[in-house]
């Protein structure tokens, strides 16, 4: 059952809203996703969905900032690793945000599919940030070298695939995912 | 100029069609562009390219699969060649059909991003066609292991991501990103 309407505070009926939102944005796609759906899963009313999100894709421009913000807090690498470790440790945490957050994290992804320019911006604004802080830790040129660059942007996409991909079918263990993007990395950053 | 709308046999206007439109798709996103343009483009009225095409969506589908056709034909491994020389024979060849055709190209990967869900299905089989013959270079089982169709999927992926990149911004040689490609498919397909 969805909570009453009167029972929330507002931070806790936005964040109830982004939750919910998730849900039917990681199953649907964005275009069979009607507002009034995400109201009635609410237990809210329609009007009172635009108040806080001002519509469908207010709402779902919310959902991918807070999904990129978690995924880069949880996946924030430890100064203290070595760096294939470092790269292990975030890939794990990587993960376990994925296996929590199936939803959100197949929204994200869905949203990079948008043919909307502004929502497809903010998937890549998340998308850029990964790639700073991996390039940060692989170079001290800022910015990095651009033979770098492609390579980090190029294993993004391979990680996001393979991700995708294995939620749908986990058709092998989440430490060979985990390896097979390590060493994919490793590969991809060597120098010629 | 175009050509006036008379001076083509039907072979020709289809593939004038196809190029013309191609150029449109890939220049612009599937929503921006108008049926009106790429007849006024191709010099031919709106009823002749709808005789054709029946519209927008059948003239991108076409688009898609004679993309998707020409690059399995530009790229069809040479069995002669040892597993490494092939790979890279191959990718020689698909980054030159990049070259010659980076409408097309950007094009079809415009269409994965598509909305309609029969469009992205053509660029899927395309990709999977990839994959299939990828596989059975690496692989005597038939279906290939789950690890390896992982890691080819996620493969083409990093292909894709870092040739669109490269074509916007060449910062680094061919040759270079051609071997980018061949180490990062050397890893993913490593055995653990």
């Amino acid at each position: 059952m969805a909570p009453a309407q009167q029972r929330l505070d507002p931070p806790s009926r936005r964040e109830h809203l982004l939750t919910v939102g998730a849900k039917l944005f990681g199953e649907h796609a964005y275009d069979d996703v009607w507002i009034e759906e995400v109201a009635r899963e609410a237990g809210v009313s329609r009007g009172l969905l635009y108040h806080y999100y001002a519509g469908k894709r207010g709402l779902f421009a919310a959902i991918l900032g807070a999904e990129g913000k978690k995924l880069a807090a949880a996946t924030k690498p430890d100064p203290s690793l070595r760096p294939v470790e470092r790269l292990r440790a975030s890939l794990d945490a990587y993960l376990d945000y994925v296996q929590e957050n199936p939803d959100g994290y197949r929204a994200v992804h869905r949203g990079a599919l948008s043919a909307d320019a502004e929502l497809r911006a903010i998937v890549q604004r998340n998308l850029d940030r990964q790639a700073r802080r991996i390039l940060s830790a692989v170079s001290s040129d800022d910015p990095a070298p651009k033979a770098l660059q492609l390579a980090v942007h190029g294993w993004l996409a391979f990680v996001i695939a393979t991700t995708l991909r294995w939620l749908d079918s986990p058709t092998i263990s989440r430490e060979q995912l985990r390896e097979l993007c390590v060493r994919t990395l490793v590969a991809a950053l060597q120098a010629e």
